[in-house]
């Protein structure tokens, strides 16, 4: 089967660290140096909301000015608004993320405005990383479902698409928040922002709260998506969100997509090296089951297990 | 989307309990009537195997004897030689699955014998089935990889699904014993089968230990299969083979399969509790996604959750 590229992007120091007591700035920094080391060149490594919403990321800055650089690495960091651009424009990021909920009310609990406005906030980003070279991306959060208010309408979803295309963004990202999506919702979140967003690269961030989250990602590979975010371990949650649980896992999404004929340019074995750093850091067991059982071809010796008498 | 037929059949109390310590019968029985009563019809109750192999199973007939009865229930054994096939036709099944393993080294380990040998029980096994009026159905392991051997030939899985079918096997089922199955080995098997045994209903049984467990399922369906094993909780194991972790989980395939438009005829509510039952029974927890996070369109109020200060 010839090779095909998909984007595996890496967002557990953003994302998947969240909920989890303070992880040192060194240890942060070095596992995302690992992280690196493992092939992965599209990264997350933090975000520039307010310390009081979420003091994980209390250091952003130091843990961008101690990270490793590499050829390739696309750095992209999380911005809430204004104040979180003008951060981040004075750090070495390549990228920028807006996020918006495309419901009213997770956007109101998330972001304590309305939809709008946060569309305004977006704007804003844009025209501050136009202005310092840095690229505008966009996320939209609860893309496939809302835990407050249920099903989301994707034409919705569409118009929001077609405001961040109007800003020049170069990454629409849809947020699987609480792990609502299911293969169809994927089709239709898909659908529409293709259709009111043609051109602009599509990201999809599932959450596997139910269960699903590798299943979408294969409906996502049959529509043509090449881009997914996942968690190292697949450590996540939003403290935002409830119910919501860890992202997919990146080394076990690398494994589905290697051992299915696609190239990601990552080493499973040091990816697994990267979910045990991780575990280490937060100090409990993570959902990854690659990380557990290990390749697959991994062989175990005849004699490991006894034999059946029956 | 018109509604197509997928047959979940649950395996948890055969294959998910092999490797957990003696749960009562009483208890098993009471698990196995929520699983009716859930919609479930195609159900593996237990195992004739020696007593002494599996100790799980030692009370096969009074299970049988004490499992309550439904229209179009479809009750399976898993037997692997005549002495057991003798035992599984005194008791109400239904159908009685022989076992053999593509792979020569996990078939001694398993089996204590010879694939070609487990072959000619298999044989035996068919005519005593027949003899008594009792559907044969056929169960490969290690169909899509060995943890011994590492890869499996399709052609060899070819040549005993053939063998099969000329025993008159009206289900043959593959099993991904150890979690080596991925889309593209999912495809060699199918297609292996399809050609070798045309006509014969084809199941496929994936288990979850590299977290790829339903995108496999998904691969699977687009290939037209309708006939998946899953365990209660996504509880499982096999003791003779190395690195094996559980069944993919029931309610977790069910929701899959349900909310992407398939019938099922089953009902995710008591589904879950059947795997709270299967929790309780085994006194750990269990790695199903659906039984902590509910259906995916539960609510919660808004002020469940902080609002960000961000």
């Amino acid at each position: 089967m010839k090779a095909r590229h998909v984007t595996v992007r890496e967002v557990g120091i953003r994302d998947g660290l969240q909920a989890e007591a303070f992880v040192p700035t060194a240890t942060k920094i070095a596992i995302l140096g690992a992280m690196v080391a493992a092939g992965l060149r599209h990264i997350q490594p933090t975000s520039f909301v307010s310390p009081r919403a979420v003091p994980q990321h209390a250091d952003a800055e130091a843990v961008l000015a101690g990270m490793t650089q590499a050829p390739g690495l696309h750095l992209c960091g999380l911005v809430p608004n204004s104040r979180g651009a003008e951060r981040a424009i004075a750090t070495p990021l390549h990228a920028l993320e807006a996020v918006v909920s495309v419901s009213e009310t997770h956007n109101r609990k998330n972001l304590n405005r309305p939809v709008d406005a946060s569309m305004q906030d977006a704007a804003e980003i844009a025209r501050i990383a136009r202005g310092a070279g840095r690229a505008f991306e966009i996320g939209f959060s609860t893309a496939f479902g809302c835990p407050f208010e249920g099903e989301v309408v994707p034409a919705r979803l569409g118009a929001l698409a077609a405001r961040a295309a109007a800003l020049g963004a170069s990454l629409i990202s849809l947020g699987d928040t609480t792990g609502m999506a299911v293969p169809p919702t994927v089709r239709a979140a898909v659908a529409a922002v293709r259709d009111a967003a043609p051109g602009v690269r599509l990201g999809l961030h599932f959450h596997n709260t139910r269960g699903v989250g590798l299943a979408c990602v294969m409906e996502g590979l049959r529509l043509g998506v090449r881009h997914f975010d996942a968690s190292a371990g697949g450590l996540g949650g939003c403290p935002f969100a409830p119910g919501a649980t860890g992202n997919i896992c990146t080394e076990d999404l690398a494994y589905l997509l290697e051992e299915s004929g696609y190239a990601t340019g990552l080493r499973l074995d040091a990816l697994i090296g990267v979910a045990e750093m991780m575990r280490a850091a937060v100090g409990h067991d993570l959902p990854g089951q690659v990380m557990r059982a290990g390749p697959r071809l991994r062989r175990h010796p005849a004699d490991s297990v006894p034999t059946a008498t029956g």
